[in-house]
């Protein structure tokens, strides 16, 4: 299948590319750097350097021998999307191409607004480029567990029946996002949902947990092929962010109470989830939902666990709660469905203490790269 | 009360700007003449000339001694959106500022992306710019029944309680609209349910029907001061276009099977229901939802009411039903809740075949400037 990967370079992104072309899927991808750029506007640097698109491409293909088509540009243009579905021809696209972390989405005005039309533009081009090229292929969105916030019901997978007065009908799940960045995320979702009923498009809109760690079954050996690790307040999962704390000597930051409840994933998962996605298509004018993730835990359990793992090592983790930044909910029921990717054939990776340990020993091999001055700023939501 | 009104131009701004002072509020307008360009570029001029907001206000001052202050420029411009701001200092902004065609945000990829980009930008300054300069100011946001679109249970106003495998909790009420037009207004809604979340914004969102109708209690007297009166199909709305029909002897176009049932009001309405509104504020961290009709018709109701007014006055209509270029549900449940305004004091002006007999009359002295060529193009949705 020929794929196209918008947002190619991000962590998620040249890791799906190799992943795919592994599969025997002919890749694409397709990015302008933005998070680089604004992860060095706002000075908080990777735990590593990351080589740019063309040099990953020339890598891979020198160990794996399958080529992988890079394209450098801003698919907010439409020539550039244009271009790119011109000369490619996807049959699918997998769109990670937004601005992807809630603490930027939340920092000021200019990173809002930024936020608001990178994240619209560029899903709004992958629609009318769809229309346009191919009303058939298929797009894998990825959207976020975040857009359901902490409902006091059962999160459902995308869609609810809901009986009122008598009569019944089925909906959307209702949606309400905690920052700027996940509800341009439901946005999407209305923009996508919309067009699916309109002109019979065909997506997939992958609910997707906080994920977790740093190597795939294709970049186990290959340091120069490791995705971006972050491990700042802006753009570092909590995971991720708490082992280097935890290496660091820097205290676990419980932000309140700590009992914020979510799904979480492996990033081998998110690639399975994807290219199981791709390889089963929903078929035209569906909208398909898939919540993507593989565990819950609240910030609690986490620490606890990065805290007991790191202690193994000999390293002595302190846990301090701070006061939190953001507005949410410190409590809360939080019960999600999350069978159709199950379904579909996934095996999941669980947050074992081996798979901690192995963060741990990785992100100590960069110990001496780490900033601790990056890892809490303490930006304010309110 | 300071009232900014965004949107100041159109069918709704001018004569709400009129009404609002009448009722001793000190009012302005700000507007970049948007909808003026698109009805020129698409070549559908309104029924008659309408003086620019300069010289409407200063005919206003003439005959009622009010001024309204004029601002005109983009407001998806921040420096634009700032001036109003500091210059103004408004207490309670109306938000009209929209591209409010559902046909043209149907009509090609060019004016779709105009419809997404121009109404969130506006709706999101604005959002910033309250937080910015005054985080007590009353939003009044103009927002569409056709947010909710055509579902199979009762549409409630603008909240859901749900109760879900034992368990309860309380939504925004669901939204699926029928055209990107209506999309953007369901955005809207996301993102300012967002802020009054996290900012403790204060905001009213008024779910509208389609409006008829020309006449308001400041204007019935001054014809320099009516408000567009549009029937081509991009900007007419359905009513005020039937008449203009009726009067030219162009059948009646009823799309599919005519089923289609919608809330409709006077905007002798609408002006009370704003009024109302921003008289009545809901108190900061709110979101108020009403949903505002004053009753509920098919296509095929109005089509006949429009048709009985006609032939008492001696005109002969023909009602001619055409393949629908939308795609939408020609036959439907359809249940609104509309109380909430009720609630507040509204009193509302029923169609009557007094009110439809007037508008005849008024079509009637401009019957000669009617242009056949543009009452149906046929844009397809699909």
């Amino acid at each position: 299948m020929r794929i196209l990967i918008l947002g190619g370079d991000g962590y998620l992104g040249w890791p799906t590319a190799m992943h795919l072309s592994k599969h025997g899927h002919d890749v694409a991808v397709a990015d302008n750097y933005l998070k680089r750029r604004l992860a060095e506007e706002e000075r908080v640097p990777a735990l590593y350097p990351v080589p740019e698109l063309e040099e990953k491409a020339r890598l891979w293909e020198s160990v794996s021998g399958f080529k992988v088509k890079v394209f450098t540009g801003d698919l907010q243009e439409w020539d550039v999307m244009t271009t790119v579905f011109r000369e490619f021809d996807p049959e699918a696209v997998v769109h990670y191409a937004e601005q992807p972390s809630a603490p930027y989405s939340m920092l000021n005005r200019k990173a809002a607004t930024l936020t608001l039309h990178n994240n619209l533009g560029v899903t709004f081009n992958l629609i009318q480029a769809a229309r346009q090229f191919n009303p058939e292929v298929h797009i894998v969105k990825l959207g976020t567990m975040g857009e359901y916030g902490t409902p006091e019901i059962d999160i459902e997978e995308g869609w609810i029946d809901i009986e009122h007065k008598g009569r019944r009908d089925r909906f959307l799940y209702p949606r309400q996002a905690g920052s700027l960045y996940h509800t341009t995320k439901i946005m999407d979702t209305d923009l996508l949902w919309f067009y699916v009923r309109i002109w019979d498009l065909q997506v997939t809109d992958l609910m997707q947990g906080p994920v977790y760690g740093m190597y795939t079954c294709e970049n186990e050996s290959l340091e120069d092929l490791l995705p971006f690790f972050c491990y700042d307040e802006i753009f570092g999962t909590v995971l991720n962010r708490f082992v280097v704390q935890a290496v660091a000597g820097y205290p676990l930051t419980v932000y309140g109470k700590g009992g914020q409840t979510r799904g979480y994933l492996n990033i081998k998962d998110t690639l399975n989830c994807v290219r199981l996605s791709l390889e089963h298509p929903p078929g035209k004018g569906k909208l398909r939902i898939f919540n993507q993730f593989t565990e819950t835990f609240s910030v609690n359990d986490l620490a606890a666990k990065v805290s007991e793992a790191a202690g193994s090592l000999g390293l002595n983790v302190e846990i301090q709660t701070i006061n939190n930044p953001r507005k949410e909910k410190e409590e809360h029921y939080y019960n999600p469905e999350h069978t159709g990717l199950l379904d579909l054939g996934l095996q999941p990776h669980y947050l074992t203490d081996d798979i901690l340990l192995g963060m741990l020993e990785f992100v100590k091999k960069h110990e001496k790269s780490i900033r601790k001055d990056i890892i809490f700023k303490g930006i304010s939501w309110t």
